[in-house]
């Protein structure tokens, strides 16, 4: 006997909308989020899978402007360098991307996993030791969708060196940077990803997503 | 000037709920899943965010009987090797878990990462290679969140060794396991996970969720 909710058609199609209309937004307006929405997100992202119940993810919040000067500027060096990987149109077309809102984004979140953290007693990730950073991966996508559910963009960095972020940000040893989020409300709202706007990819073929053995 | 839909706080009270109801499923009826549902959720799971717009997920639906047998003795073995790993009351207690619903879950899905995939030209993954892994992930937790919508649990197994499944499942060789899906209607509902109900580890402290910095 439980009292679980009922989801209905009606909740499952506008699921399926907020998986559509999540997008990884670099491209802010530099209002201010109330903090206590964002505590309440990250409150929520606490309810993400985790392997043992490990729940081994670290939210930390950068409002020191040095700090944050100082990840844009591992962000500038680490897209230059991306860049210099690229050439001819490719790299024509890459310079021309936006690929994060550390300029504007009023809220930045560095989200770290605790690898050595005790919890869970080691269950579930012996010959799967990437399992706990997945839960943090998991957690990230939980704040993520809930933020966009409540009109707030979040953009992924990951052009960045995770180590130098981990020191920049001063945490502990054992944790490592699995995600870098510039939160904000968007300029814009679309169902369609930027990098397939700007032509950087195309949406493929539906068919054949699901293969059988 | 965009449709973009409007989630209101109706919604945003149910999409918590559904992160709270979302349980790691280890018992399940053996009532079958209608096969297009489940190639449904594969194509909402497809709505998941990548880096570089690289997509790399392949869902693969295991129904052969010999290689889910195969399967089911790589986790007898694992979680044997697991529990020797344990001493005492925490080794009693771990004999005593159910971790994994191989034999009853009537829909079986491997989800491997494509660690070759071009799409997405590399864009974000320079410095961050496990961006491409970490997609995988999110695309995993969305097919998760979509089936619980529709009344559908899924248990994520984990004590497996990645390299004899990929074998067993027969797939390229740039792919590899990111993870092992039982899927079916579960037995029982539960906001609280299973680990906790079996006394393996604690709620924490909600509090110092976020730090700052």
């Amino acid at each position: 006997m439980t009292n679980a909710p009922i989801f209905d058609v009606e909740f499952q199609a506008k699921l399926e909308d907020l998986f559509r209309w999540r997008r990884d937004v670099r491209r802010f307006r530099t209002d201010p989020v109330d903090a206590g929405l964002i505590e309440h997100l990250v409150g929520v992202a606490a309810l993400a899978p985790s392997v043992g119940y490990s729940r081994p993810w670290r939210f930390v919040r950068v409002d020191d402007p040095e700090r944050r000067n100082t990840v844009r500027g591992i962000f500038e060096h680490c897209n230059a360098e991306a860049l210099s990987g690229y050439t001819g149109d490719r790299a024509q077309l890459y310079a021309q991307l936006k690929l994060a809102g550390l300029n504007d984004a009023p809220v930045q979140l560095a989200v770290f996993n605790d690898d050595a953290t005790e919890r869970g007693h080691g269950l579930g990730r012996k010959t799967m030791p990437e399992m706990l950073r997945y839960s943090t991966v998991t957690a990230v996508y939980t704040f993520w969708l809930a933020a966009r559910a409540h009109g707030i963009g979040v953009g992924w960095v990951s052009i960045l060196d995770p180590e130098a972020v981990c020191r920049t940000i001063d945490v502990p040893p054992s944790w490592s940077l699995v995600a870098y989020l510039c939160v904000g409300l968007p300029i814009e709202e679309h169902a369609e990803p930027e990098l397939e706007r700007a032509g950087w990819e195309q949406r493929e073929n539906a068919a054949a997503l699901l293969l059988s053995r």
